[in-house]
């Protein structure tokens, strides 16, 4: 059964083991943290590194027909405007005026006409408060059973009434705030996922403020803004804002022609730019599709809801490619790279039945989309998002060609056009993308890397037994010389030398000698360190040294001198 | 002689490569491109990549007494007011009201009392233009000569006056313009070099909408400010605005106010997290000072001036790490620092006397810094910063202990407090930052690699090479298989074979199979790719390659079965 390897609470156990063992921080931590940012700490770093670079080695340098691209994170609006992620990403967000909760108003349970709406504060004090508010603010009485505040009901569309009181009426949204239900909400609000900042010279808020304070010197304030911004109160968002004669509407319209002209996005995905740089990128490596173009990196998204430790944070890495290729060829590729993605996640896993393939439903897929599958991870909370891979069709190119006035195609002199029946055939290449979440990875191998197990101590007690059974490539550290005597002196020279003979041959060796053993195996099975190498009394004297594995916990005893071998054939042997 | 080695316009000339063979690019290029951001192309990824992996393997997993962090861009605005970057990157900025260019107010020319101003606008016409509008606006009319309009004087500390118009009189601020040296400028406006953004679910300028349409539909716009922000408007800046009087100085502060809780910083330095998280991987690691915490990642500055391509732009990469040591060591740690430093950047480098240690004179160091060096570099403009080190004493811990209210020491259980001669002491570390750019480092061995050569050609004629001698740790690709005849099968085929047996032993390995054989040469020297096997006719018969050294042009012949151990022993002995 899928998520039977987990032990109970296996999240709160992995976030508290990722703090204290060093692999992952809340971000600005000393500072009380920032929600929905993470640090990786010296343990993470390093397998986040792993993970990565083992992406780029397959994805980029282990094939001919993929390159790498490295793209700024700051992109101008136009880029965002093409990709639709300036409108698209713009949620309508409403505050339930009585509980405080912001919610997404498209996302909020919707009573029908008649039925009653039952305020469900789950907390008796809290619903004498609540009720108490609601009479002073909205001018009516609600009957209290428990937790739960009564009377309330959608009397129709646009209006709700209350059952013992007729003269009660308020406005009805057609939803209702999805924590407590209830009916009194503030105005919708846009929200835009996307990060905001400014580039250039000068503070834009100083701009704003300076001519706010100029037109709010004016007697007829919308006169004035009429005669300062002259050209753009003829169309637009600012045309609209002075027709429908709302104050705020206007000063928010003129805020974004104040601010618009320095205004950048932060990107909310790394892919955008492998098509905005597709033209150079060809130019400059003359590759002919079928070809993809890679990245790796930070993106940043607004998340309402940020959950689940790092699975959803604002901050966060990717790892995506666009694969290009002939209109028509798209099918072929797809079924390619699904099984390439696949076998790649679960090469590095200890349980390959949790990662699976899942075709998107037709109402699921974007309106450009003609084939999407996600590869899902069961997740202690059930199958969920790791990688998107999408047949994105021409779209993407399309859009840019429209919004940049370039030609984004593909001339191919030796291959006849379907549409003339000549040569040459110049098209828009169709894109497969395999899109990736890093920081997603970080958190599935870590989960299917955490194993508890109940052994018995030489008193025989059970003991609990914490492994991170990391994959020998991915483990942070992958072998441990330690000397069995911490502070004396003959042990710690030895073990020093062994591990600066591991470093030099690239390993990824810690020399670690304080503590009693014990507790040193225990550290290094809890941080996924496959082999331990302890100097004994015995290694002083004949040159050997026990070798320990991580899974097993069984030990051997090997020639110092054979060491380096033992440990690369250990660990390539699990590879 | 330093930057002999340059050939004429080597910047142009490096930009233009750059582009053409896929190391930068501009940012968002089909959109007019961002100013001030790049993004690298299939090869300049590889290239950044294999610097900073260098900088990781030598400053973290080479040693044991540093480990990694990677740490959130954004951060809580907090960690800046304790570093003091939220005060110190402001910068007074004004605008020349004639040529309508922005400057720094703090590095303008500042001519004397008695000092004729003559405006230098360096264009004759334009200086007819700026002479006119001059008239208009400011009412004084100057005499022009050429290029140059003359008339200006500074007449005493606080007045500009008219050497042919004794009525004239206009404030001297006490500089002028840097461009035309015009006295007409603006007010002087505050902006810091820090990026700002917006965490959380609503568009903050909603909310300065919302907050400035209700404030402005009162009658009197501060009793409305001050009836809102009660508390506020009793101390702090909104209680200095108000009490200035200053309508816009009263908006911006309550646009402070209303944007402020939302506000975060994209990170201007990566080195404060390792303070921040300092407390956290001391309690992970359980290491003991002497020991450094590294961190390699993207910051941004809004710089004013951005300059020399990637040497100077908003978005960039800095690899830095701190090394916390017992107060009284800093001395010891920093001769050692500097060494290894100067050596790591050296050992990549053709031309090693183009970096230099500079000792920082006592008036550019910071108040809290007790010694600097900067590692410099001879660019085509002169010598410029690469590197800068610095002993920082306790500075930064300290401010972060205030700020935060956290301790952040190390308690040493072993030695004896020099102030109470007992065990333990207790201490915060002083600090030595080795802080290098990465985007830096990526032009600096560029230019140190950018070499032309003039050779002859077959007809006797002059022709230039162009050769980029990248280390081969450095460069994108380690080896290019070529087969001579690019259209045969069996070329083809022997060629994509040796190619999979160097990718198999881990090398960066590209078959490259078109084109003229000159030509894939000439663009394996320009991209710099070490080593070139050709497959041609007799290797069909015999089994050999020839394999050609990028410096020399040198072509051997050796068997293909010893091609990977050949290749690996040549690169092997450039490293």
């Amino acid at each position: 059964m899928n998520g039977d390897h987990y032990p109970t609470d296996v999240m709160q156990k992995l976030v508290a083991l990722c703090k204290r063992r060093g692999f992952v921080f809340q971000s600005s931590d000393i500072y009380g943290g920032l929600k929905s940012a993470y640090d990786y700490g010296p343990l993470g770093v390093e397998l986040k590194r792993n993970i990565m670079n083992a992406w780029w080695a397959t994805m980029v340098n282990g094939r001919d027909d993929v390159v790498g691209i490295d793209a700024a994170i700051i992109m101008k609006p136009d880029v965002w405007r093409a990709s639709g992620h300036a409108a698209g990403f713009a949620d309508p967000l409403v505050d339930c005026l009585v509980s405080k909760e912001r919610f997404r108003a498209d996302k909020a349970p919707r009573p029908a006409v008649g039925e009653n709406l039952v305020l469900q504060v789950g907390d008796g004090n809290r619903a004498i408060a609540y009720g108490e508010q609601i009479a002073q603010r909205f001018g009516v009485s609600l009957q209290r059973q428990g937790n739960d505040l009564h009377g309330l009901y959608v009397a129709d569309a646009q209006k709700v009434g209350c059952r013992h009181d007729a003269d009660f009426s308020y406005p009805y949204r057609g939803y209702v705030s999805p924590c407590i239900g209830s009916p009194f909400l503030s105005d919708e609000r846009q929200f835009n996922l996307m990060f905001r900042t400014a580039l250039g010279a000068v503070d834009p808020m100083q701009d704003v403020a300076e001519v706010i304070s100029s037109l709010t010197e004016a007697d007829d304030l919308e006169a004035a803004v009429r005669e300062r911004f002259a050209r753009q109160a003829q169309e637009g968002p600012l045309a609209d804002a002075l027709a429908s004669g709302q104050r705020q509407r206007i000063m928010r319209a003129v805020i974004e022609l104040v601010t618009g002209p320095a205004m950048c996005y932060l990107r909310p995905e790394t892919a955008q730019a492998m098509f905005v740089q597709f033209r150079n990128v060809l130019d400059a490596t003359g590759l002919k599709p079928p070809f993809g173009i890679a990245q790796m990196g930070k993106s940043f998204r607004n998340e309402i809801t940020v959950e689940h430790f790092i699975f959803r944070s604002c901050e966060f890495e990717q790892m995506e490619m666009e694969f290009f290729c002939p209109p028509g060829s798209q099918g072929e590729w797809m079924t390619y790279w699904k099984q390439e993605r696949m076998t790649w996640w679960q090469r590095f896993a200890n349980h390959p039945d949790d990662f699976r393939l899942r075709q998107h439903e037709a109402d699921e897929l974007a309106h450009y989309a003609d084939e999407c599958y996600d590869v899902e991870y069961y997740y202690p909370w059930g199958w969920d998002e790791l990688e998107g891979i999408a047949s994105r069709t021409d779209h993407d190119l399309h859009q840019h060609e429209e919004h940049a006035g370039v030609k984004l195609r593909y001339t191919d002199p030796d291959t006849v056009d379907p549409q003339t029946g000549k040569k040459p055939w110049s098209y828009r290449p169709f894109v497969i993308e395999p899109a990736a979440g890093a920081t997603r990875a970080v958190l599935v191998y870590l989960l299917d890397a955490y194993h508890e197990e109940t052994r018995t101590d030489a008193k025989g007690n059970p003991v609990v037994r914490t492994v991170l059974k990391l994959h020998p490539r991915l483990a942070p550290i992958s072998c441990a010389v330690l000397p069995l005597v911490s502070n004396k002196e003959p042990f710690v020279v030895a073990a020093r030398e062994l591990h600066e003979a591991l470093l030099a041959a690239g390993l990824r060796s810690r020399c670690d000698t304080k503590g009693a053993i014990g507790k040193r195996y225990a550290k290094h099975d809890e941080i996924g360190t496959p082999l331990c190498l302890t100097i004994d009394g015995q290694s002083l004297e004949d040159g050997t040294v026990t070798i320990r594995d991580r899974d097993s916990t069984d030990q051997d005893r090997i020639a110092i001198a054979d060491a380096v071998a033992e440990v690369k054939r250990r660990i390539a042997g699990k590879s």
